[in-house]
Parts: C-alpha cells; sequence; structure tokens
C-alpha cells in the first residue's frame, strides 16, 4: 500500500507519500510544491496536476488522503480549494486511487489524541514519529504527513513502525 | 475565433460551441453531458474531463466561455461547482483557451437585456437567434448557449449574424 497525503493550497502544497510493507512504514517522500501567485489560477492547476500526476506515476501510489474542507469567512477560498480537490479527484480516477477523506478534528485527534491540538502539537507529534525528517520549513508539510498517517491508520489491517 | 461556453453541473452540463468567421457566426455542436448519480464524484469528474478534452480538441476550441458562481445556501454544492471549474481552467491551460467569466446578471442581460430575466426568457431569445435550433429538452443548453453568445459579444469586433 502507497498513500498520498496532500494539503492542497494555490500557493503552497504539502505532501508526504508513505508506503505500508508487512509491518513497516517507509516515508518515500515528502516536501511542498510552490505555485506562483503571479501566475493565473489556470496555469497554477496545470501545474498542480502536472507535479501530483508525476508522484503518482513515480511511486505508484494506491491511496490518496485528504481533509474535508470546511466554508470559513472567505467562500472565494473555499472555492479555490474546490478547484485543487476537483483536480485531485481527476487524478485519483485517472490513477484508479481509493481516496480518504478526513475531517481536521479527526486529523488532529488521530496523531496527537486531541482533536483540538494546533499546528505546533501537530508538528511536534510528526517529527518525533519520523526523527530522520528534516526539520520542514512550512507547516504545510507536517500537516500533509499528519494526514497522510490519519490514512495509514484508518486503513484496514494498518500497523506504524 | 471558436469560443465553447459550458454551463457545468455534476448532474447535466450544457454546452454551446460557436465559431466566427468573418462576419459570421456559426453554431458548431451543442447538447448537454449526464453524469449519472449513482457514480463517485471522481468518476464523474473523469467524465467530464474528457468529455469536454474531445469537444475542445475536435472543434479547435480557442476561447471558453464561464458563468461565475455565488454561494447559495448550500456550501457542498458551491464546492462541487469547484471541482468542475477547477477541471475546466485546467483543459483550458492545457490547450491554451482565453477564458471569459460573466455574472449570471450581466449573461441575461446581454441576451435579453434585462439582468434579471428568467430561464424561459433566455431560452426565448435564443430559440430566436437560432431558429434551426431542436427544442432543447433542458433549460442547460439554453443557458449554455446565452453564456456562449454573451463571450462571443463581450470579445472583440464581434458581429452576430
Amino acid at each position: 500500500m502507497i498513500l498520498l497525503g496532500i494539503d492542497p493550497g494555490l500557493h503552497y502544497s504539502g505532501f508526504g507519500i508513505i508506503k505500508k510493507e508487512k509491518q513497516k512504514t517507509f516515508l518515500l517522500d515528502y516536501g511542498y510544491l510552490t505555485l506562483k501567485p503571479k501566475l493565473s489560477i489556470p496555469s497554477r492547476l496545470e501545474l498542480f496536476y502536472d507535479f501530483f500526476c508525476e508522484k503518482i506515476k513515480k511511486n505508484n501510489v494506491s491511496q490518496l488522503a485528504l481533509e474535508t474542507p470546511f466554508l470559513g469567512k472567505n467562500a472565494q477560498n473555499f472555492l479555490k480549494l474546490g478547484y485543487l480537490r476537483g483536480i485531485l479527484y481527476l487524478l485519483s480516477s485517472q490513477h484508479n486511487i481509493i481516496v480518504h477523506e478526513f475531517s481536521p478534528r479527526q486529523v488532529k485527534r488521530s496523531i496527537t489524541g486531541y482533536g483540538g491540538a494546533n499546528k505546533e502539537q501537530v508538528a511536534r507529534v510528526i517529527l518525533r514519529l519520523f526523527p530522520k525528517l528534516n526539520q520542514p520549513k512550512r507547516d504545510d508539510v507536517t500537516d500533509a504527513l499528519a494526514v497522510t498517517l490519519c490514512g495509514l491508520w484508518k486503513s484496514k489491517n494498518s500497523y506504524f513502525l
């Protein structure tokens, strides 16, 4: 099982790719994609599509984990998140990938034991679980790894380390 | 100039394709795509992508006209419209297509002269402009032709019939 977790954004998108083989878990790749705000939204969506299409093919990804979005104060941001999710759903269908979705509270509870945890608490647990991980420059990476792990743990018969 | 207008939906998506050559306007294609609600959203998005990718390539589409979405009572419908628009933006970038966007009021005003016109009034004008058009079975088709024509008229130096 190879699971890709993404925290998508039109500026920064964090991601993590984890492989589970028998009882062992391997972190295959992680990082973030930067899309320059001066580019048009269609151009950014094409770069986003190409980037994750490449990651999926290269790593033979079979499952995708995402956080469910919620409507905040800004309806336009919610709509833009819809664009990115539409692209990810398209990729999942094109590559026969199973999609898992979790609410932000589910992810935080699954990682820290507490649904109301903040970003720092999540990051601290992630860095403890992956001691070899270089201190990520952005929260997006630890957030993406949190949703990836949540997907791994929620999937049937999964064990960690 | 070949312009594709779409009224996207996860169940029905109306579309129209109009070609302008010198002073003449030709209706190349029109109709609607039906996506069965029993299919998963990722599968529907892939069918939507493939359908319009094919229409774009076959007709050599150079411009795309869309209505701007507005947040109604149902935030989930707004998000789903975001998925479809994300796919259309991706296609526009992949095929170097210029995107025109109009508010629902702009489209109605441009077609009927009145921004508060209802669907029947829009349909009546569309059927008058295209007398050879078979009475479309669904509003989505006349709505899509309305946004296509709006795109045509708003683009520089365009003339109709």
